[in-house]
């Protein structure tokens, strides 16, 4: 068998996240039993960076697959996004991976996350599903100036899930730029990980300070209080995007 | 009765285009029968500034329709919003027209569209039914400085549909513009008015150019030939959308 790193992109309305679940269809097993079909019928395990849950989308995911021996990096991406049809999920690059022991997960450096919302009256119609529609006109600047105290290493139990399996709640915040774009407020961040909802869990409670309910400087108050009912509700996952996981060195190279 | 503008944003995937048919759903009947709520189930007739085909789409179609008078803009425009729900078809701005005799489509004096090709091996998968899907790599230079020579007053009967009802070919060009922003190529064209399927025909035509099967002086000779079998196939509606419609003074104002 040989390894493959792939590049994924994915439109998560529809499956019930990342994650295998019983109670609907997961990107996972769209990839996996396209994959199969490459394996005489045996399903192969896949390895990925960064779950996402249910109706948060991909530009650019990574997961590692193990194939039959033979094929080429091309044959491998048109059979899989050919058996991957009509799912609303493509292999945009594949490519050995790096190293032996490379994971990707575990080898990756930094995760790139982008949250749109579309700040207008009338819900969206063009872009249904890929933002987070809010009404009242929020205050760009300074969510960006409220969230520019989180940047750092801090312990992050403020914006965790409870349902968050990691053994620590320490966690780096690289970036976390707000900026308006017309009717959209664009929040990016940065880090090498995430906890489980924790962009979410920012990007609600910094709408809290876009709308004046709360000063700026209850975001920082929120992050030294370690307690979720410190801070805001989870923002929906329609807005969001995995846009890019960083390693030492790009697998994908130039690839698109 | 009162007369209102009307801006709107739709997906024009599921549609069978902005005028009523018999085989399917059209953007003009969602409009008109949740107008009808407000007019005591009187269905109102709706006037807009340019149809649209099946799987185009609007991010700011103009229409005029007469409802009962005593509403307010936002009233017309939540009520309309709210009736045409689940449908991807959303009201963004509502105001009097600003004259008695004020038609979206006769007073118009630009109308600009774009649109967009993905330009990569994968199909799409965030953006599917948004974009044309190329797979080969277009030179999207040469597309450019084809276009230019399409620029100006016109007969465009090589790039007119047969179905088209327009009583002359002739048409003013004012921009054709194509660019690459990554894997995208982008192609934005403005006149005071377009024939049907003229832009999809231009750019069917200019993706020949970018694939390197035409010479770019092929694009000036198409166009002196008043031929339409002398140019390149009809670009499928998905990569098109509406942008905006100009008139001498915006309806709108600074709505959004």
């Amino acid at each position: 068998m040989t390894l493959w790193a792939l590049k994924l992109e994915y439109d998560g309305r529809g499956f019930v996240g990342w994650q295998r679940q019983v109670n609907g269809l997961s990107v996972q097993e769209v990839l996996e039993q396209a994959a199969s079909r490459l394996c005489n019928g045996v399903v192969p395990a896949s390895v990925i960076a960064g779950r996402t849950d249910a109706g948060v989308h991909a530009a650019a995911q990574v997961a590692r697959i193990d194939l039959p021996d033979g094929l080429t990096a091309r044959a491998v991406r048109e059979a899989l996004n050919f058996h991957m049809k009509p799912h609303p999920i493509v292999v945009l690059a594949v490519a050995p991976p790096p190293n032996a022991d490379w994971n990707p997960r575990f080898s990756a450096i930094g995760r790139d996350y982008r949250y749109l919302i579309l700040n207008r009256a009338a819900r969206p119609a063009l872009e249904a599903g890929l933002v987070w529609h809010v009404k009242q006109v929020l205050d760009a600047d300074a969510m960006h100036r409220a969230a520019q105290s989180l940047l750092g290493r801090h312990d992050f139990t403020s914006f965790r899930a409870a349902a968050c399996q990691a053994p620590s709640p320490l966690r780096t915040l690289d970036r976390l730029d707000v900026q308006r774009v017309g009717n959209r407020v664009i929040i990016d961040a940065s880090a090498r990980s995430f906890l489980h909802h924790q962009v979410r869990n920012m990007v609600g409670t910094l709408k809290l300070v876009g709308e004046g309910r709360w000063p700026e400087t209850r975001v920082a108050a929120a992050l030294a209080a370690c307690d979720r009912s410190a801070a805001g509700p989870t923002a929906p996952p329609d807005g969001l995007t995995l846009m890019e996981v960083r390693y030492p060195r790009d697998p994908f190279g130039t690839q698109q």
